[in-house]
């Protein structure tokens, strides 16, 4: 038994977090959490699940890094939305077995990239099952002026659409991990270990864009919003269908956004180097998942005064809102396909 | 596949809960949902999980209590806080081979309790496993006038110490369960069936105590709370080791609250009909878990102001606040017995 009690337990977060954060009247260790809520203010809630061998593996994934992801999925969130993380409620579950080495690099994890965030931990639960597989559930709060929230709706035809960051980047990223040594493999082309290293730290440590959505929803600049985590088709998708609109993406704009922007020969050799004919660039782009950028639209009146990148993140202008209500994706050749979703979804079959 | 995807029961859930709440911006849905705080109110925040094999069989207990059971550990968290609860968020991991029917039942079970209580789901999060146990995370957010929230810390030597409702009931209940055809097997003796009726109610679909809570906060009686949940002695402990006293419980007016107030003749016949002798009721009610009763303490200056029974729960006055950090059982003829904590721990072995 690596912590003797419940109450220990209990003892040891509050120690790791003593009640210091601004609106925070009561933090961990009483039945709840009490905060109070600054005037002229609203409050946004999004709570997302992390499960062992769903949405990671404890042979793949360092414990710091779990504890990271799991903190990010719920800030992402907030991210879409523009509010400003404040606080965080965990419900952990892990097995009796786990060490509490692990668990100390877990919180570790998460703890790193709240504080970076300026977002505390008040609250959760706990419990010691036999085997089950390790299940965290983050609940994330954050605070946005009245009225400011982004949505999945509100998008109209011509509106145009932009994504932060480079899609498909943590989509290679989980490929290197399952193929293992990734670096070792990736070959001795000179830059493919860079490119590899920046896919691993994509899947591995992603970095929610609150600071983008809160200057869109500060400027009012976007129409909707919504995070990119089960593949930017899919989420793209969501945001037609909230907004009863389709999306026109042209290809020729999404390529520099694409992992391959490092260079398409360096890519090559990278694939060589997983044996793996599966990873074209633009499929990993369009269905990869869990990139935790932000896809949103701007009106056209809007556009020239959206920067080119946001602390330091560059937006990308990729396509247009359109009444028809599907989804296309225009090649350089003007060919319009149809884009059909093929992220993850946790109701199908994985691939 | 019972949902073609999760988009589908997504969209499942909103026909469910549509956005109607007061405060309540935006629900289900969209990347976070979004509240707006009354002006003067502070927010009380806690999050509950419920674990198969851990929380609950689901060879003993129908969907219905579950889904009941699950949110209700949540309400009565903000019923020790005096809270009026507002918004419930879910989060719910299931097998990819869980039945339609169980899904619905146990939302069913939820639902029913969540509209007793004037509760909207707004948000949640849901995952589908190979073969991961059922796991509920029910975040929910209370409600209660800027500074009057009830806390652990607060209790001074002298306060009185008070019950809601009769302890060890649903540790019966549970027993009963496990026993299975409880009501044939509770035996001939008249009455013993309305009891284990009873029992298997209390254990199957508590009923938070939101009434008392908002009660003893509003009239500013209680100087702490708590809930019972783990077993009265463990809980006790806690409220003790937050206001940093002692407590004394005299076990004749705790009698008259165990289980047995219904008829010693009765419960022995039930217990007979059980083939059990390890279900004493003073133990049952001193360690029993899962009561969701209130435990709470009064100064002695306000003890003629605490009526004998809120919205129909009767309050029992059962001991009293010692300076001495030790928990001490008064037995009717004047010894006192250390009371040592032996409700449930995650943290050590289940008996």
């Amino acid at each position: 038994v690596f912590f003797h009690s419940e109450d220990q337990f209990v003892g040891w977060l509050r120690r790791r977090w003593p009640e210091r954060a601004a609106g925070l009247s009561l933090g961990i260790g009483d039945d709840a959490a009490i905060i109070r809520p600054r005037r002229g203010h609203d409050l946004v809630l999004t709570t997302d699940l992390s499960i062992e061998t769903v949405h990671f593996r404890l042979d793949l994934h360092p414990p710091q890094a779990i504890g990271h992801r799991a903190l990010a999925r719920s800030l992402s969130d907030l991210a879409a939305m523009g509010a400003k993380p404040r606080y965080a409620l965990l419900s952990l579950a892990f097995p009796r077995a786990a060490k509490r080495s692990w668990i100390t690099a877990f919180y570790d994890g998460m703890d790193q990239l709240a504080a970076r965030f300026g977002l505390t931990l008040i609250g959760g639960d706990t419990a010691v099952t036999g085997e089950a597989p390790v299940t965290a559930d983050v609940i994330a709060v954050g605070e946005i002026k009245r009225g400011q929230a982004l949505r999945r709706q509100g998008a109209k035809p011509g509106d145009l659409i932009y994504v932060t960051g480079r899609l498909g980047m943590a989509a290679l990223g989980l490929s290197l991990l399952k193929a293992g040594s990734p670096e070792r493999k990736a070959g001795a082309m000179p830059g493919s270990q860079n490119i590899a290293r920046a896919a691993l730290a994509a899947h591995l440590y992603p970095e929610p864009r609150c600071a983008v959505g809160q200057y869109l929803a500060k400027y009012r600049l976007a129409s909707a919003a919504i995070d990119v985590s089960d593949g930017f088709a899919r989420d793209l998708g969501r945001l037609c269908e909230s907004s009863r609109c389709g999306a026109r993406i042209w290809q020729d704009r999404l390529t520099p956004v694409v992992l391959i922007a490092g260079g398409a020969p360096r890519y090559d050799s990278l694939c060589i180097g997983l044996r793996s004919d599966s990873l074209h660039p633009l499929d990993l782009a369009l269905h990869g998942g869990e990139d935790y950028e932000l896809l949103f639209t701007v009106p056209r009146s809007k556009a020239a005064r959206v920067p080119r990148s946001i602390a330091g993140i560059k937006l990308h202008r990729i396509g247009e809102i359109t009444a028809e209500r599907r989804l296309r994706l225009r090649a350089p050749d003007n060919q319009e396909l149809a884009l059909e979703p093929q992220g993850y979804d946790h109701f199908q079959e994985r691939n």
